[in-house]
């Protein structure tokens, strides 16, 4: 609608990150106290500014000796020394020995500087002296072994020396360092700072998470401020969020001028309308400079990076899955470099695509995909796109698919390299698609790393079908269909029906009031089986009536409205938006609700007939109603 | 020296494991912001409240239209409908559409409920009405374009609908899931509780990081509390750090109790101390149980596990390599499974043993190896081991190899596994190992990723021979030599000589008041190059009076104090322990004592020969003086 929205020169992605390496995000040095430096970098060289150890230190228990006393020493002839002391670790030895003498000594304590090594507790016998009236000794060790200068003695210094190298600049530090840097003493550290990245929202239609929406007046939760804060932090940043109400534009200019003058990095993000963007294009061309704008990758075209009062500053788009795959792909690598951390190793799994999937050409396009293990444990990627708006698949996806720009589709069957969100994603171990029914939802509950695809009943058979689903979950007449079926993991039933308002005060009394009665009415989409059985259950009416299905539909009020989820039209008669819902006894019950049965649906469960040794299978057969 | 550090029937390894897992840490469960939940597990499902999107939502800029009324509209024939309202995200829909009406839409706006699509704008043309003059319709759009009931327009609840399984317990909370909660609105969540692990510091000779030591008394820095400290909180875990000092009995015994009724877990560690062990060992026998002590790993034999009070207790080695060995390998992954977080994936490198190493049968054994790779890029594992108490094999070594019980050795070329200390752990790009010498120490500031082990010259010499050093530091006589090779990658003069106190009080003039007054006297070790110069100028001193340089050296006091770095003579002048150490004219200018000279000598780096085109040793070569 603007002129800001057209893109005459998209640049590659290689120029994007060509222009976020030439911003300066680099925030400087910092010192930080030893028990916060874990996962910082250090700025400096560490040297080490005493000797470790810082005396001559007993490596073993025993005796501390002049170990020219033992030469010649043996199991069968000992040398019998007098034992003049003893010095545990933490002591200051109190006696010099001369020849002929030894002390006890613990590991880890200071060896007296008149001896020169230890020998091994294991290697002598302590005694009592010979009876021997002249002898005044308290005390002997008879040491049965000759040992040299030096054995069992850890030098001063042996550790690490006054002076040498410690640890140098650009070490990140982990546990191994914090001790390295005990050990010399240190107990703060001058380490890279995090650079300070704010994370303006400027959509008047976004609210906080936590707060109410008003549906009808378009809002919706800002997504993009907590996901990306979230994200400058794992990348090392620190977030600030700045929180923009209202639709004050000279308010919100302010907003990102200060953000600008408080921070290293300014991203915005969070919006698609048009009055917010047009005044972050205006705070830039006014006060900084544009630098790009526009990116041949999909998703993430309209990717703006620019200054503002010097300050670097990047747009990120407002749909989140796009906002968070600039952010991943491009932001994210550079907030790293800035805060001197080490790249991370994109982590990559290889795939065979599961079914053909469309690019564009002239992009690079970053395919979202899910992954599922086939009955051979190969893995297959399969698209998830749920819509350009949509968040869930930021969860349902593992990874993305690059596909070069000048690939116009990946086709089923096709090798693929998907790079993993995190190096920990892992395949989910049971992948079921299907209907969305509460029961399956909480079975699931007691089953290890599923995935649950609630798309409906037709989507199941149709993932199933296509080698991707490891289970479809049916309900409907497509669950009476597969009872017979062997790969049948689980099957209950569930009551349907009508939900109405507590007290039921249209008198809906079975599907004929729906039709005849001048109710409102929420109904569930074509992929549900609950929506099957109204269907059929409109046929048996219709026929009764000698008229056709669709002719009772167009007396529905609302027959169209077809919701997505098990709950929606029991919310929207809970929300007083429409009369009756299509659902089931269970939800009416949760929303406090009255409910008019029309009917037992049944939901089965069916593996895909290659997957029933998954393990992941076995579990969900474990874990669900007559699932044996 | 005690019956407790006696261990007849070492456990294995996997009884460690299972001894651990059979521990009850769980710290139940918590509900944590919505900022805070990256890196938490999700410890209930979560269940969408609302339909996301809450309405039907516009995916384009456009006009939202009734899908029937562009049914048969063309490029060559559009259809006319009266604009008769916009709407933007954020705002309420105002007017009704009749059939023929369009409204203006953003992207992200809420389709009014009398519209069922949208048209996209490039598919239109916005125009003032044709003039005549009974058109009272302000603006009209050619629709150029037919479009189906649905297009464009994201349903209410397409997301994800409420009632819908959104994420399920045990799901680690990466920025992705921050999205689709803040989608959903929820700003708080419940997640597993971390659990509370103790640390406790038991020696009495162990001073905190920042403190002075007193050598003399066997003093050293504590090492295990922050190290340990730090791993706990990568583990997921929670730190409590209770100090110990002093060497009451009765008040440590109340700390640990203290630690047991506070926490989920209690870990010593810290102490080689006798008496320390003796009252931990008092203290799990009369308030909890012992259920393993001692395990078949090298390092780690005295690990000790029980409980107190029904805590969980494990009492790790003293030994930082040992403590940190035992505590990475086996009560790490205790505590991420306690915080129910996933397992760490243990990082893995094929490499090839470069030296050969001994082993022990009857004990697991994990070697710690540095990695360094050769010419050819082939990764090699030498071993990293400057004796059981110290700290800088912690950060020498990138890893370990295991080697089983029933093995010896690991013999020079047997390809072994590396298991890594972390995922992130890349060999160093360049590893010089040889002289301690401050002018390279600095130059290796801007060297990425280097390695640097300043062991002497001679340990340089024999690791470039045996095909681990990339390149060897010399200096001394050996220095001298390698200057004819074509494998010098830079040089440089040093001046040396005696370090002495400010004013030098002793009016050391030479290497002969060091043999002819009463002086003591620190030296360096026999690895390093500034000893075998000191030697050479003994022999010359020796040639000039006719006699051995053995017998000069029996008139030095202090010729046998082998210190180990470049600093450390010198610092034990400026400590008052000794007159005169043998250094460098730098370091004693950076410590303000005096220096007698004595000659210059030279450093040479030598690179080996297979390792030249390695890009760290080119990096080096541009690093170092004299490096061209």
């Amino acid at each position: 609608m603007s002129d800001h929205k057209e893109f005459r020169d998209l640049e590659t992605p290689d120029v994007l990150r060509e222009t976020l390496a030439g911003l300066d995000i680099e925030p400087g040095t910092e010192t930080v106290a030893l028990d916060d430096a874990r996962g910082r970098v250090l700025a400096e060289r560490v040297d080490a500014g005493i000797d470790v150890p810082g005396f001559d230190r007993a490596a073993m228990d025993g005796y501390a000796v002049r170990a020219a006393d033992t030469f010649g020493a043996s199991e069968t002839d000992p040398v019998e020394l007098e034992v003049v002391d003893s010095v545990h670790a933490g002591d200051r030895p109190a006696v010099a020995l001369e020849s002929g003498d030894a002390v006890e000594i613990s590991t880890g304590a200071v060896v007296p500087s008149t001896a020169d090594a230890v020998v091994m507790v294991e290697d002598t016998s302590d005694r009592e002296p010979d009876a021997d009236g002249d002898d005044a000794r308290e005390r002997v060790v008879d040491v049965r072994t000759a040992v040299a200068p030096g054995t069992h003695v850890m030098a001063a210094g042996a550790d690490i020396a006054a002076g040498q190298r410690a640890l140098g600049p650009g070490t990140l530090v982990t546990p191994r360092e914090i001790g390295l840097l005990s050990a010399l003493g240190v107990d703060a550290v001058p380490v890279h700072a995090r650079p300070r990245v704010a994370v303006v929202s400027t959509g008047d239609e976004l609210v906080p998470p936590g707060e109410d929406l008003d549906h009808g007046a378009g809002e919706i939760h800002d997504v993009n401020t907590h996901a990306i804060a979230a994200g400058v932090r794992e990348a090392g940043g620190v977030p600030v969020v700045y929180e923009h109400v209202g639709d004050d534009e000279s308010e919100m200019a302010a907003t990102i001028e200060r953000a600008a003058s408080e921070c290293d990095l300014v991203l915005t993000s969070g919006s698609t309308s048009a009055s917010a963007m047009d005044v972050v294009y205006r705070v830039v061309e006014e006060r900084g400079e544009r630098l790009l704008h526009g990116v041949a990758v999909k998703p993430g075209k309209p990717t703006l990076v620019g200054t503002i009062d010097g300050t670097a500053y990047v747009g990120l788009p407002g749909y989140p899955v796009s906002a968070l795959s600039i952010f991943r792909t491009f932001v994210a690598p550079r907030i790293r470099d800035a805060a001197a951390r080490p790249p991370t190793r994109t982590a990559t799994v290889d795939a065979t695509m599961a079914t053909r999937e469309r690019s564009e050409e002239g992009r690079l396009r970053l395919i979202p995909v899910g992954l599922v293990e086939d009955g051979a444990g190969a893995t297959l990627a399969y698209p998830v796109d749920k819509g350009s708006g949509a968040t869930t698949t930021l969860t349902a996806a593992d990874g993305v698919v690059p596909v070069d720009p000048d690939t116009n589709y990946v086709d089923a069957g096709d090798p693929v390299t998907v790079e993993l969100f995190s190096p920990s994603v892992r395949p989910p171990r049971v992948l079921v698609v299907g209907e969305d029914d509460p029961t399956l939802s909480r079975a699931l509950d007691d089953v290890a790393a599923p995935r649950y695809l609630a798309a409906g009943t037709r989507s199941g058979r149709r993932s199933r079908r296509d080698g991707v689903a490891d289970a479809a979950a049916l309900a409907g007449p497509d669950a009476d269909d597969a009872l017979a079926s062997d790969d049948v993991l689980g099957t209950w039933e569930r009551d349907w029906g009508l939900v109405v308002p507590a007290g039921n005060p249209d008198a809906v009394d079975g599907l004929a009031a729906l039709v005849d009665a001048d109710v409102s009415f929420a109904n569930r989409d074509a992929e549900s089986g609950l929506r099957a059985r109204l269907d059929d259950a409109l046929d048996a009416l219709a026929a009764d009536r000698d008229t056709t299905r669709d002719a009772l539909a167009d007396e529905i009020s609302g027959y169209a409205l077809a919701t997505r989820g098990h709950q929606s039209p029991a919310r929207r008669v809970a929300d007083g938006v429409v009369d009756v819902g299509l659902g089931l006894r269970g939800t009416a019950a949760a929303l406090d609700l009255d409910f008019v049965e029309l009917g037992v649906d049944r939901v089965a469960v069916v593996a895909a007939d290659d997957r029933r040794d998954k393990p992941g299978v076995r579990d969900l057969e474990r874990a669900l109603p007559d699932g044996g």
